[in-house]
């Protein structure tokens, strides 16, 4: 038998996840239907991150053990050719046999898209949170920069959430922003500024990236002051918190191994 | 009575095209019904350039002569409110009686997007056409630079076309590339170039833009020379020109008025 590391991205708009579900179209039951062919049988597609109904992937990763002796380039193709034009797999490599796309992962990084201006651009819809009313980017770029390093994000997480421990460890935690006009982008055509939050961890929480975000804009249109995430991070609340941004505006963009 | 100058951005995924069809959704028929609730009655609206299906547009303008006597600010806001998220009206202005969307324009901009590398990324769907052999640029931008001045663009036309010249002035005609991965680009998630082929002109036969992007994309791939631009505008039939490049790449950018 032999372990796969596939690296895919995916337009998450029409799905109901990555991961599947008795109802609708997964990630992760596209990939294993496609696999599954020419494995010839069954297969277990083991994501990195369950990404939402809504949420894109620039490069998810996903690891499952077969025992088909097709090259990886060969299945590359083949998944390619059997999937949708909004899932992409970008490269299949073999690993070793302790090699799992969630357990061996070290880090991730997510990025966050906001349309920041009067109009929502028509070619945004599915991928940029559009908020009309002004934000004060310098207090969201400090606002973000308090979550490095490690803290408890308890306050960024979903209510009825249950995991061991909400102690995480941020590596990198910024707001960018690039003007609406840019030579190759066909996003342009309204006016306004494309806020970019980019956020690299060891883990997330559930909802924690959106959360975050929604603190973010909060801070952003003065509701809530930047010192807010210094006690957000000591233990704070989630009702002190913003609310969760919505799903379609989060891209997974790279999960990092050792 | 008033005339109104109306900018407006589109996805033209959906659509049949700008001009209204006994068939089909088009962005002409969905203005003219949303200005019509304004007016009280039926409102013809004209646009700057008549748009394919599958065509998009981040500044197509458009006029219409309106008895209503509501503030343009307040007619963007109805319009936006009534149109679907795919459609959006930039910007409202009162003009002259003289003012005609087609008829006023001293030039349009067009852009053409090509995705160049293995793979189609899945957020540039409609958006690009994904040209998957090697590219030589440099060809290609010393190709485009030939178009520029007043020729004979009869090989760029479609066939059955019937015009009184096929003679056009090209004031700017040019290849640039972005790398696929930018800070706030969603379009990244595939390796590759994001090719744009951007020109400007007092006016474009039907289909032309489309039929230079084909041979441009020929004369990249090496099936054909630079220097067969310069035969094509000096009487070259369209046969000896690239095949027409698909609709979804095509971005009509802007159209300037005196």
């Amino acid at each position: 038998m032999r372990t796969l590391k596939l690296t895919i991205a995916y337009d998450g708009t029409r799905f109901v996840g990555w991961q599947r579900q008795t109802e609708g179209v997964s990630i992760q039951g596209l990939l294993e239907a496609a696999l599954g062919r020419f494995e010839g049988g069954p297969v277990v597609v083991h994501g990195a991150g369950r990404t939402d109904a809504g949420v894109h992937a620039l490069g998810q990763v996903a690891s499952a053990i077969v025992g088909c002796g097709h090259e990886p380039a060969a299945i590359l193709k083949g998944l390619n050719a059997q999937l949708p034009p909004d899932v992409r797999v970008l490269s299949v490599h073999e690993e070793d046999a302790a090699f799992h796309a969630r357990f061996s992962a070290r880090a991730k990084t997510y990025r966050y898209l906001v349309r920041n201006g009067p109009l929502a651009s028509p070619f945004e819809r599915g991928l940029a949170w559009h908020v009309p009313e002004p934000l004060d980017v310098t207090r969201m770029q400090a606002a973000a920069a308090v979550l490095c390093g490690t803290h408890d994000f308890a306050a960024f997480q979903s209510s009825g959430s249950t995991v061991a421990t909400t102690q995480r460890t941020i590596r990198s935690s910024v707001v960018t922003t690039s003007s609406a006009a840019t030579a190759c982008s066909p996003s342009a055509g309204v006016a306004g500024l494309l806020l970019s939050y980019e956020v690299t961890g060891d883990g997330f929480l559930r909802h924690m990236v959106r959360a975050i975000v929604g603190t973010l804009i909060d801070v952003g249109r003065r509701r809530l002051s930047p010192e807010v995430m210094v006690s957000l991070v000591e233990g704070g609340s989630r009702a002190a918190a913003g609310a969760t941004a919505p799903a379609h505006g989060l891209f997974l963009v790279r999960v990092d191994y050792d």
